[in-house]
């Protein structure tokens, strides 16, 4: 039997006393497991890991639960400005956008960029034109208006503060703010022609301002797939996950050091990243359909499924 | 004696034939002589390898010559976007900016993004607005205007072409197009406390739309820099560069694979890149001292000088 397997994330980080009813963990779990069976379901049909991880992706993205897509927060202006990415593992293609607004499915838009034009990264009021020529339809606010999110806003709007997702903790430096947790979601999977690809998909940080741009739609740093070593997808504290090239550091690890996937991973996030400061985590996959869920903060939103038993939805260590 | 180098370069490429009379050659030495003193002097005075990149990086983006700063190419309504990136080797801090306008030293503003902000990487309107906070003067489009890219641009006005700079071969796809020269500037430098770093700033791509982001600003494919390996700015075909991380990979073959300086940019500029389709050239430092200037095209604009003797400009291989 050819192997199939697929991983999903919906964020790593702490999840603040009080703010998780034993209901809301249910939705969380359910909203994962749905896109694990979604994107798994693709690849039992024979389709290609990048089917299935924009699929997965297009699914959490369509849950209010997970900080990506309809789940966004706001940013300091109140609006929503969401990033993607997208990579292909046999041939190194990838897709990238940044700072977009009213678009439901970033993580498309993404994989149009790899496929109609000559781009890898597009962003801003750019990449909104781009998408209004291939066709995509412009949300209005009220699909990404969530009670939960908005109070959020409210919290802290009009302050120099910038919050991660689901953080209380809003007064401490980045660097110190360990209470959080990282608004990203993020898919690898491993289809029957044994072709890997990974897909990641984040609303950014609450109050946000300055057209920040995180480690998501950065390729080598939250995104990378490379059928020689592996497909990663991150969820951390984006500045940190940038400066340490983290998604391309753990592929760097496999193939110059011929670390295993699991060793790769456990050394880029136990490791190097905590070196420099950086919390957060990863899922990746390789083309053995080997699966590593990898985080050094609490916990972590994560699922994985293959065709040989595995099927788990997890959300704390 | 304490060691103290820098490296500059000015975009690497194929000069288009009768584009280059005996006059330019002799400004372009010139203006690569100016940048490489500017920056060497700062090393001599005893500053840090950050503010001789910056320096030297500022020098290049004044010159109508190369495209970043003030020689940027038109995009494709006729406004310049600009962007940049510089990275500490000591302390893995980074900045970077992307899609600007108006700002005539796009690398000071990456620069600012590092010290005065928690992000790394801001882009767009975001950006313009953190610019104008932090006190930049927006320069209007003249400061910017030059015949030699307004014609550039009017060749290709209104059509789907784009080109990288000084290209006559507009109509065949990027990764065909080997007649062309890729429109960045950058630098990398060894201070006397041993501290490396690297800047990079570009003016994108004649007639380019819908906000496309090269690997000039990305940490990792454009710029990178490490005290326990080298420090690296790069200038070539920018999709390609994205999906190989380029800057990086090569600080990863250096701990990793303990190739040094030398043999880690020949491996990634004359083999994986290439086998990627990617073509271009990077400079590279290590806290010794060693410069690497390396590309696959048919000449480099660049320049190195140090105080054992070295102190060169060069164009052609």
């Amino acid at each position: 039997m050819t192997k199939i397997a697929i991983a999903i994330h919906g964020g790593a980080g702490t999840l603040v006393k009080g703010m998780m009813t034993p209901e809301k963990e249910t939705a969380y779990r359910q909203a994962l497991q749905k896109a694990l069976d979604a994107g798994y379901k693709i690849l039992e049909n024979g389709a290609s890991s990048m089917d299935a991880v924009e699929k997965a992706v297009q699914e959490l993205e369509n849950s209010h639960l997970f900080n990506a897509g309809k789940g966004s927060v706001f940013t300091a202006t109140e609006t929503h400005e969401m990033d993607a990415s997208i990579m292909e593992g046999k041939n190194l293609k990838a897709g990238a956008v940044s700072l977009i607004t009213g678009i439901a499915n970033p993580v498309s838009l993404a994989r149009d960029v790899m496929e109609k034009t000559e781009h890898v990264f597009l962003a801003g009021n750019g990449a909104m034109e781009f998408a209004k020529e291939v066709g995509y339809e412009i949300e209005n606010s009220d699909y990404f208006y969530d009670e939960f999110r908005h109070n959020q806003w409210l919290e802290i709007k009009g302050t120099d503060s910038f919050q991660l997702d689901h953080s209380k903790n809003t007064s401490t430096p980045l660097s110190t703010r360990k209470d959080s947790k990282f608004g990203t979601v993020g898919a690898v999977a491993l289809d029957e022609n044994g072709n890997i690809a990974a897909a990641t998909s984040t609303g950014g940080m609450t109050n946000k301002k300055y057209g920040r741009v995180g480690d998501s739609p950065m390729i080598g740093a939250g995104n990378y797939a490379n059928n020689e070593t592996c497909a990663v997808s991150c969820t951390g504290s984006g500045e940190y996950f940038i400066r340490g090239v983290v998604a391309y550091d753990v592929s760097c690890l496999m193939e110059h050091k011929g670390l295993s996937l699991e060793e790769a991973t456990k050394e880029v996030i136990q490791n190097r990243i905590i070196k420099i400061g950086g919390d957060g985590g990863l899922i990746a996959i390789d083309i053995k359909g080997n699966i590593s869920l990898e985080f050094n903060t609490e916990g972590m939103y994560r699922g994985s499924k293959n065709n040989e038993g595995l099927d788990l939805v997890e959300i704390y260590k």
